[in-house]
């Protein structure tokens, strides 16, 4: 298909091939290529609804666009690199197909504003369609694995050192309780999202707001179960300004990797020789081309890195926006590798993840073996003796030195006699003392946590 | 006051003096002092409750709690750079004032979770009582601006290039859109930011949730009005490891300083001698101490500058987060400073430029002289032939050809002989082309806008 | 070709199809196969002086890696993307021709450093062989357009307000100053970049420090023209964990973008229609489909967009490294995408920015108007009364009034009678000023600056 | 001190203080003060040599300077928050001894460039007599250590998979070469760190290059043994617009950061009680309120938490030079709080984990049983089938299946019969797995490492 520009009057020279290929966008912009067609599918019948297309002209371009609209979704448009845009592309085939009636399509639109759609009709259907039930998905796997394992007790930590017995169970919904949260910053992106039409370039078209709202009002109709409705610009140099809603995206999409790799480094350690609580499946482990022994744990360790590439791309679109004059500037066009990019792996870590939880292993033994380590008790010591009318920093002071004392001499708390237990603290007993490390009593312990 | 640590009785050796200084958070956590003494004047209640505390306890701890709470808010606590934290200092001069009692006070909770809790009110509090009503007056006093010239028309750009003229009311509208955008972001974040008790360091502690909910409740009731409602933390692990909000905040302020910045960058714009389309009041500029002549829009270009603070303290908070195995980790400590700093900064830039607007005056001589560019009025004609049944693209390349005659040639279409203009097209009149050129007909031409 | 893994024994279970996708590389790595091949074939050379091959064996190696390397170079490598990487391509061709002595390659090496070493070899390359050259030659065109305008005097802004006039050669020098320290920062680089080999896969590899020293001095002599150079590994564990180079590279990359942003921001605001400094190339501007009249500076505002992709890239790889334990992981892999996008970025933008500058054109009288502007002189004339023994700060109070005067009056200072004048010192005269008022006056002036 | 502006003549109105306030930054930039108080002193030189000052008034200037240095240097100088900026601090002082005589001061200089020469020199002085012998003193802690325990050997790691043993103090010496890497980087910077004069606000001043260069020679031949030399500008508009050395900085220590992130995350591993490799000391570690046992490595949590801080300065500073038209914006005052911050906290990073270092012990009890880990010699028993004539890949492949079914039967290879182990190859022998499966054998066994 030959490239035929959508300007070039005013111009007494050609476009540099550097240039051509500088601004070029065809390589990415094709994703939204389908959200596109859409919004010229509509604008067609504004055009009619004013008049600037007849009943016919209308009907031609439909027609014509529909079959466009499915060979996108079919995969089978043959996307011209030649071409510096989907929007060039479209209309050169359309131009193709209908002749000289395709001079009338672009009548009060502008390229910034079909860019300005499509990419919010892009992302309300990623949000809604594609990124939220995924991250349910992951809720409900997660969910899954708590409850199979809902009476394993592990270490908890805090600085990476032993702090509490906890329910795995606990620790696994707080990363449920996580990725909730970051549903519903979703959703709200979701619903403050607007899509809307009437902007021209920047200052509006001679097509009046009621034709806009007669046949906006009837897609809507149509679509409300998709999430998407389309709305009359309220402030057309706003409509081709903004951004917020890719860096917003973006910014949630960090949140989630950052979550992502918390999880994945947890795991990791997990999956250490030293550790050794989990088992993770062959099937996501890779190997070394040196080390026969290998089973490395890549994919989390690949989610953690993405991490990067998220703020990374939140980065790149808060800096291209800085200090931006109103109204519509080229820079904007960048906007879309860092957004794509960025929906793109967070759809991969959540699927890669999901399959990596279901199939997770704990090794109970080696978990058990931790659990014996005595300081892990120590705050229950310490509430043992303010329930005997110690105060609390009292006897957070003399289980304190109780536990020096333990691990200076190198003898186990419950293996020292009652005698040298009471130097201490007249109110310890021994036998309270081995009541009390054992990790179902200390975790049921803790009242404050509503459990079903 | 002499620095009592919360801790010590496990350790055998005092800590480095370069450590202390190195941990040591007193130089910006008072900030969130008050909401501190907060959140322990509830926990001394649920202490009572659930009998850690005698009534008469929780009395004198009441007590000082109320003083301590009234000389933080009056500026006149005394916050000694010995101590380690805020916690720290509190604890040392309720131990002044109340003696051994202080030591039950620390009964089932951390420093973790009073910290989570400090922040989270600090948060809501700057959302909902200074962020919000800052943001709404800046949008109140932007229209206004926009009311008193409302007849005023201005060249309005994309790519920096004259594109169409707009009403100067809905250039600046479009920033009022921005931050209202803004406001319904931080509406949300504010209510999805949860305050939750009963985590302790991260298991729990021994208070029933009963006793967590018949409290929170109580105090609930009072605290309605100012947007905050406590709660029993949900899941324990994770309400000590989140720092979701400091992220969501900081991202919110980003693109609020974001569109500060571009706000900025035109009004920076439109006061060079090249523009001169505004005059900045004497009181919002500076000087320069070897150009007398100078008057430097230094304030606008401070808002546009601290933009990278503002994306700099987001990078900051999302790299400290990100692989943090759960739960909590000492790291976490550094997400405060740029919390802090980006709150301060964003009030400070919403306050300046409130002011600078206000006295913002609009030179429309130099304006009116801007608008007689007749490229300005391309489009224009471009409509004025499609109406006359030339098809768009055709009607674009025909004014196009024409702006290069005009160009080219050095003389203006509108002094063109009717003949000149015809050969370009015979649907040209000159007649048309005095009443088009005019800014008044073009924006008045857009029916997309609905006016008022 | 089949996906043969280069690991497997280990493993009871295939690999997921996801994990296989999810952890691939050969859709970025091919950039450095050229690369890697010429590592494998001083690699060879070692397993032969070594005794892992004998010379026959290396012979076959040899040339079927002399072939591939030639079709690589030559884009005619057909990459599997069924491989997860170029490393296993290659190994995969290679098997195909050699049978099983491809079994004897992989010895005393691993995949990492194998990477480690392709990257730094691509990374010298590129700095040295491409964008080395192409500063240079952006400087010679700076310069050489310097050169033929050498003078043109322009106004000088500080603040974007105007400060006084400067000749425009300075200024288009004061970008090749940048770009020249931007030279230099890549020579540092380049020359800090050391490519060893001998690491395997952290703890070294059996064959001894004296085989290798031999074969790499025989290599070294013939590559020092391209400033490659290969050693020993000094400490195995660094060099596969090292990714010092990638950042510092991205760093420097990111600097460059940021003078690009500054030298396109400068020619955006000097080719508006309010400045008229400029006239941009119809080659190197694009057009508006609905606006026939816009010329647009799309290729700048793009360069100055591109920078925050730049900053992403580097935050990306920053976040990656963070707080990763030794040695390798593979979260390592991920700087690859960041690395090249960055180079290739800057290699784009250093081209197109050339041959804008290149057809470049001053509009002289234009920027003459501008140069009417009194306030150009003011500090000319404080200078002036410095000279008569007024101290400096009282010259610009007096001058500073003078201005004030003249603004508020609505007249020119050198319209002013000689009486008006000598109401604020009585040392102005009105043929000083009217001396003074002089743009080529003005500059000469100046004699801190050297002038050939 | 009453706060004298430096500017004003040309305004009629006071500036607001809300800006005052908004523009000010006496309260960092007292941080620079000894050095433009340094440079004032060669700028009065210089005014004498060009007959701006007396022989008289210089020495008067000389005199009072000098005590003002003194008062800084001895952080006495009671700096007024009333004044906007240190140099207002300084004149309005200068002006209280000197009365009239300060008004010839700002001869032929800019606040400006006053300001990048200060920074320049505090930039030059904490690269050169700071942090560098900060580095040196690290590396040399390291070197100590590694030194003492030079017999120990540890589990290696890739992927915190265990790898193969390898010498701890190889390991320690990796970072020392990390560390010597950034010294070279900080030494390049420092020889690339001009400072010059001569520059004005952008256009020069009327004083003679010859003029500066007599005075600048002479000052150099004094401080050469401090690093700093200085010269007369070559080219003004760049040296008052440039940044590139701050942003250099704070990209050199965001990698000493990243590396210092990446010791404490293996120390933070190391000091688990799953790894227990280590002990850090007391001094060096703190506790916890509610957990009586904990000893946390807050220290090195910090470390890594400060990561993020420094990243974040490299954007701040990166986002605020983007896009800034020539040549001085009032933005760049804003590189200094991040610049400032940066030092100081990689100041006291390398400062506490120096202490950190010297006090850390190995429990070489526990590494021990670590090290009976069979996986660590899986290398090792490949290379004894490859000296076998077994090409690699299938002995890979072979011992890829004994550990296998090492794990799998639950089984010790070292306790398997002499016929189990040849079922997998007939070359295997027990006799000869005993010998491999030892550290130092392993380690040793590596030759491309030249020990000595």
């Amino acid at each position: 298909m030959k490239n035929k520009k959508m300007w070039g009057g005013r111009f007494s020279k050609k476009t540099n091939p550097l240039v051509e290929e500088f601004t070029k966008s065809i390589h990415y912009d094709h994703k939204i290529a389908a959200y596109d067609v859409m919004a010229t599918q509509i604008h067609v019948l504004i055009l009619e609804k004013s008049g600037y297309l007849t009943h016919n002209e209308s009907l031609k371009f439909g027609k014509e666009l529909s079959k466009i609209h499915k060979s996108i979704v079919q995969n089978k448009f043959n996307w011209s690199k030649d071409c510096e845009d989907v929007h060039t592309n479209i209309q050169n085939l359309l131009e193709k197909k209908l002749g000289t009636l395709v001079s009338k399509l672009q009548t009060a639109r502008s390229r910034n504003e079909q860019v300005a759609i499509a990419t919010r009709l892009y992302c309300k259907d990623n949000l809604v369609n594609l990124l939220n039930p995924k991250l349910e998905r992951l809720i409900t796997v997660i969910s899954h694995l708590a409850k199979k394992n809902k009476h394993l007790i592990i270490p908890g930590f805090t600085h990476l050192q032993h702090a509490q017995p906890v329910y795995l169970k606990d620790y696994l919904l707080s990363y449920a309780a996580m990725f909730g949260r970051d549903k519903t910053r979703l959703d709200n992106i979701s619903q403050n999202l607007q899509i809307t039409m009437g902007a021209g370039s920047l200052a509006g078209t001679p097509i009046s707001v009621t034709h806009y709202k007669t046949i906006l009002n009837k897609i809507n109709k149509g679509l409300n179960k998709y999430g998407r409705s389309f709305d009359v610009t309220a402030n057309s140099l706003d409509a081709v300004s903004d951004r917020d809603f890719v860096i917003e995206i973006i910014n949630a999409l960090s949140i989630i990797a950052m979550h992502l790799s918390r999880l994945a480094e947890d795991l990791i350690l997990w999956s250490t020789k030293e550790f050794g609580f989990i088992e993770i499946d062959d099937a996501y482990c890779t190997g070394s081309s040196l080390m026969p022994q290998k089973k490395n744990p890549d994919v989390l360790e690949l989610i953690r890195g993405y991490t990067g590439r998220l703020y990374g791309n939140l980065i790149s679109t808060l800096t291209m926006m800085k200090g931006l004059p109103l109204t519509y500037n080229r820079d904007m066009q960048l906007d879309k590798e860092p957004l794509f990019n960025s929906f793109e792996i967070v759809m991969d870590e959540l699927k890669v993840m999901m399959g990596l939880i279901q199939t997770l292993k704990f090794r109970e033994k080696k978990i058990a073996e931790h659990l014996k380590d005595e300081s892990l008790y120590a705050t229950d010591l310490v509430y043992s003796l303010v329930n005997k009318n110690v105060p609390f920093k009292e006897a957070h002071t003399i289980v304190g030195r109780l536990i020096r004392h333990s691990f200076d001499r190198n003898v186990l708390i419950k293996e020292m006699p009652d005698k040298e237990l009471k130097s201490f603290s007249p109110k310890f007993s021994k036998d309270e003392i081995i009541r009390l490390f054992n990790p179902k009593v200390s975790v049921e312990s803790k009242k404050s946590i509503k459990r079903d």
